[in-house]
């Protein structure tokens, strides 16, 4: 153990995996923690934080170096669940130039005109990138069986393509880790009120965002089903408790970390002898 | 009976059933014909194609009036197995704007630096649309496998991701037709020959070609198996014996045509009512 920066980690004995949802298991989002701190001390969880933060920026750097595999990061969430200030808090310090975000909206009529994967597929992050996805092909499994915008024939079987392109990723290369930010419809009325209340942050808010708070309960319902239903151990969900961002910042860094220490990117060996290189 | 078109196909009672690979069969190229001529008459022959090629190109209007599925075809066949006179002639007269052929050569670094069907999911045709693959992502599971360009633990498992690929596909509109363009060794030897007796098609010929023809029984075992893996009801491949190219063209036309009628492709119904509208 000659390594310092893990010392402080080890010391708080923190471990995500409690908040995974497991593979084959009925799950149901009511079961799982809106709210939490892990008995952390918050000045204690920050630290940590950041001790993990330039871990992860390191291994985005070995990965990109390595170039041989990618990370493809999932982010869902209710409205005002936190997925731009996560993006901001966890991604901002990662080199720019290996990570790339990408948001999916309401698809265009170009992507209507394709399979839902298609857009998704394209916007994979390469070898040796991590490719954050704001929303994601999720989306056509959940918002479009809540809103019945397509028969349910068609929806439901998206939850098995979706596995066996999860499945096709991991054969060919890029590890998929997906999170849900959780929290309750109580804490989403006090963060769309907030929208509403200061106008620096009225470009926030939507009007259409209440018709989807009026549909919360089928919401939970069809995430509890679709995130049982495609959470393996390639492509795990953890459902992060939101309501505290040190917290929630806190667990996604650590399993980003997991994640990519498992992956053990190496950079390739000098093709060289360095030593018997003079530079004049 | 009020069509007169198709009537002369009627009388020759043409099926090209017999050259599908039926699903979940071993299969083995060696049991198919590369010379055939299904008992018809040369002259006869091409009038049927010549028919059956006006249909496919009504046919073809309605699928993109109807903008709401999509065709795919697959062509793979050995070096000058005759995919590009195949698809002069069969996709010719077919309106451009509605047909696509893309033809996939080696994979550029952009390409490697995905997953192999990456690049296929993109070039897809779109709802309303014919799309043609010239060669496509089975050589992923083939040329990869025979010239051993990954390892088998690699190429192995792609046969299940094609599969599960094109029954998404399926699923979400686009249906798959294959074809295997099947010739001997030997009239290979004479079509190779011949591009390097004229001038004028020396262009075609490329040395690397012999290597190629060098590992023909590996070629011709690992299509037998990938064939016949990947045939299913929603996306089968048909087995054309390719060396009289009129019996080729007229075989292929007729299983469009026959996938075409199958799918029903009808242009929307008017919005409006034309006989109130007047234009002056």
């Amino acid at each position: 153990m000659t390594e310092a920066s893990p010392a402080p980690l080890a010391k708080i004995e923190f471990d995500a995996r409690p908040y995974i949802v497991n593979p084959g298991k009925r799950f149901s989002l009511h079961d799982r923690a809106t709210r939490d701190d892990g008995g952390l001390d918050k000045q204690l969880g920050k630290d940590a934080f950041e001790l993990l933060r330039d871990r992860l920026v390191d291994l985005q750097e070995n990965l990109y170096a390595e170039q041989k595999r990618a990370l493809l990061v999932v982010l869902q969430a209710m409205d005002a669940g936190g997925k731009d200030s996560t993006l901001k808090a966890v991604f901002g310090p990662v080199d720019p130039a290996g990570c790339r975000v990408k948001g999916f909206k309401k698809p265009n009529d170009e992507e209507l005109a394709h399979d839902y994967l298609w857009r998704v597929h394209h916007w994979l992050p390469k070898r040796g990138y991590i490719g954050v996805f704001n929303r994601s092909h999720y989306e056509d499994a959940v918002t479009v069986a809540v809103k019945s915008l397509a028969p349910k024939k068609v929806w439901s079987r998206r939850v098995g393509h979706i596995n066996d392109f999860e499945r096709m990723l991991a054969d060919e290369g890029t590890t998929t880790v997906k999170f849900f930010l959780h929290i309750s419809k109580g804490y989403q009325k006090e963060r769309l009120q907030r929208r509403l209340d200061r106008p620096d942050k009225h470009w926030k808010f939507n009007v259409a965002d209440l018709d989807e708070r009026a549909r919360w309960e089928q919401y939970q319902e069809r995430y509890s089903e679709v995130l049982g239903q495609t959470s393996h151990k390639h492509a795990p969900w953890y459902v992060v408790p939101a309501e505290r961002r040190w917290y929630r910042n806190l667990l996604i860094t650590k399993v980003l970390v997991d994640t990519l220490e498992a992956m053990d990117p190496r950079p390739p060996k000098a093709d060289f002898d360095p030593s018997a290189i003079v530079i004049e």
